[in-house]
């Protein structure tokens, strides 16, 4: 398979080689990235998308498989991206447990994708972005993304899904809780986590004062509160349930087409963004103009929002020529 | 003062009330912080940045305040800018200790400002790179920026500073270690605060360790690793003399010009991306082109990589047409 009509062709079809070929090619991002999913979107099957994510440690990947098990037990199809928070510099993936998601692995209606952070081409919630779409494709009817729910760049990845999942877990320390203050409010259900270990009542009561006190009324939903075992598959039935609840009051109300939409948006201004910067990234010659102005930059002698306009407008003719090509 | 001109003179003639007003003009971003950077850009003096990152906890706020005191004992001009991590929806601010801070305000040869960073446009980083204009030009010799070291936010705000210093503590659980991963291989130096707690030891260890393995030999600089006690004002006139030491080996190397280009580039794409985001975001116009070309990538008709092309090119064009007006 050459070209990206090809592999789209077979990854409709439901090749799972051409599944995991495909999520190759959006990881390495680049124009085969894009080749394939201007092919494959207008032929996406509707799926769910359901964000998974908490601090490191709660439990996720083993919270994940477990919904997957439930899943499929429902007759559901699922896809599972896992990524992997790494360094900028040497990439080295920080968790060691994805191991333990291949349990699941030996069925075909299950198909997991760890995906590295380091260097993906145009950023890693392009790349994630990309990859729902080829699992959308491969008519997986339930798509979940798990992520580390921290910083922006997490909040990003989260914007790909119609359900979000924020894992709370007790027994963490104030600090790391304190950091998920952002990705609270992004919640649609809250789950936590190791319900059996000590604290558990507190951590859920904490996060009930929290919900009750929250300003967040924007679409009539009130997000639910569940406790689960994740290891011994306690309360995953009824975290599944809230799930699909969300996903048909999203319907019900239309919502979903908010969500859509919004998920559109912040997709579109971003691979546009990652086009700006391959603009500037390769160049390396120091007789170009626009290198030339970076080195006045550097030497205070332009300033840097001149330089920045005289990027765009350099972006934006590569992109005109391009596409008369 | 109404103009950025007017401003950036008051700025540059040393006025502490113009450099704060300034500090909340590129705070709130638009064409006000453009115009003030335009305007104090090739005036700023020479200043040695200092990015100050580590996990929440690692008492960031006190060893930098303590740094402040020994900088001005040894004659130089302080500024300090301390960013804030906060949701994104509700924007309260996580670290309660910025007020300790204050007790070195009374002196005017130390500024220091906490940055929020809720919903400010053109992002946290581009806010942040221009405030560190606004401290330089105001003729701040040590300009300080402290953020909390989680996520590629923090190491985009970290890419302002000539010396990055990573600051780790004992006893913090490993998981909030694991994600400092990344961070630690941007340090220039390592601290190590809280020495005196138990587990300093095994800390400044496992991180001699880590160095020792490192693969780091980019410009002939060892990363020294330096303990301190901040609450006690010990180990950091040590510090402040590594910081100090590793001004003058960039000067020394040349390797000062490369750090300065690296920083224009990063800062200039970022920049040229922030001008993107604003081109789409304040459209909520049904009748836009653009807006519906983002409804149809909602309903799967387009492909979100064509519609970004065609955002890109509306940026670049509304970019043409302002800079003819």
């Amino acid at each position: 398979m050459t070209n990206g009509h090809e592999l789209a062709a077979a990854i409709l079809s439901g090749s799972i080689r051409a599944l995991a070929r495909g999520l190759t090619w959006v990881e390495a991002g680049g124009p085969r990235a894009e080749a394939l999913v201007d092919a494959l979107y207008g032929h996406a099957r509707p799926a769910h998308i359901v964000g998974i994510t908490g601090a490191p440690g709660a439990g996720k990947s083993t919270l994940v498989r477990a919904l997957a098990v439930e899943a499929r037990a429902r007759g559901l199809t699922v896809g599972v991206l896992a990524i992997d928070p790494s360094s900028p510099f040497s990439g080295g993936a920080i968790l060691g447990d994805r191991i333990r998601m291949n349990e699941v692995a030996g069925d075909a209606g299950v198909f997991i994708r760890s995906m590295a952070t380091r260097g993906v081409l145009g950023g890693l919630s392009r790349a994630a972005a990309d990859a729902v779409d080829v699992l959308c494709a491969a008519g997986r009817q339930l798509v979940m993304v798990e992520t580390v729910g921290v910083g922006q760049d997490e909040v990003d990845i989260m914007r790909v899904a119609h359900t979000t999942v924020v894992v709370s877990v007790p027994g963490l320390g104030d600090d790391i809780q304190a950091l998920k203050a952002g990705i609270i409010e992004i919640a649609d259900i809250h789950a936590v986590n190791k319900a059996d270990r000590e604290g558990a009542q507190r951590t859920i009561a904490e996060l009930s004062v929290m919900l009750a006190m929250g300003t967040r009324k924007r679409d009539a939903w009130e997000p639910p509160l569940v406790s689960c075992v994740a290891s011994r598959d306690e309360g995953i039935a009824a975290l599944l349930d809230e799930v699909t609840r969300h996903f048909e009051h999203l319907h019900a109300t239309g919502e979903i087409h908010v969500r859509e939409r919004r998920i559109a948006q912040a997709r579109v201004i971003r691979l546009a963004q990652s086009l700006v910067a391959e603009t500037l990234r390769p160049l390396d010659r120091d007789d170009d103009p626009l290198v030339q102005d970076v080195e006045r930059v550097a030497r205070h002698e332009l300033s840097p929002y001149r330089c920045a306009r005289a990027l765009l407008t350099r972006a934006s003719d590569r992109e005109r020529a391009s596409s008369h090509v």
